[in-house]
């Protein structure tokens, strides 16, 4: 089977670049819009709002060569396993997000405190796990 | 950026065919061995027994066609979007895994409960955020 991503859509934020980021969603991050595109909006018409979803994301500015890592902001500690990291640079760039649902309209659905940049694509949505 | 995945890894199961597959993690799925390849095997070092992480995995004999679908073993029940739904047949078909490490060793993790194919290729490893 083919392993290349088709995105399904483009994230709407007003984090416009990386030096604007917060660490973690629930540092300040501000409310952005995700826009499905055509050929997949009717796969988002049973989100509801208030729902939580785990929004999967291609973050395209990743540095894709990345295996080991020192922490952000934390350049004298050791480096540590990417894969024990939540770093944006690693082999493959998927982040993972668990964001509120505002509303849901055709092929926009609005979203709480999200910390990825403008213009990000995005490449799955799926409900939130029973814990 | 190139949009293409490098899978770092392969799962190793007893579950050899989709029929054998349990719904749910919960639903007495094996234990599984996650081998990661040589050019990746330093990003896990720093995972320990007993911790648990998030596992991403390419569900390799998924239909990347579906936006829409009835929910598995209700075939009478109408159509929903599929970002509503964790089906494997999605137009990305990534598995998000909340997995339980028994041991970690070289190149070699070994987990508890997971239900995903012999063979399936593994995308990424991080930690499980904090709730």
């Amino acid at each position: 089977m083919n392993s290349t991503l088709q995105f399904i859509g483009e994230i709407h934020s007003p984090l416009k670049s990386l030096d604007q980021c917060p660490l973690q969603e629930n540092e300040q991050a501000p409310g952005a819009e995700l826009e499905i595109f055509a050929a997949f909006s009717k796969g988002i018409r049973d989100i509801k709002p208030g729902s939580e979803i785990l929004l999967l994301t291609w973050l395209h500015q990743a540095d894709r060569s990345v295996v080991e890592c020192v922490p952000r902001r934390e350049y004298d500690s050791p480096a540590v396993g990417v894969f024990s990291t939540r770093s944006p640079d690693r082999p493959n760039p998927i982040g993972v997000h668990k964001v509120k649902v505002v509303s849901s309209d055709n092929n926009l659905i609005r979203v709480e405190a999200l910390e990825v940049l403008d213009k990000t694509p995005i490449v799955d949505i799926k409900p939130v796990w029973n814990e």
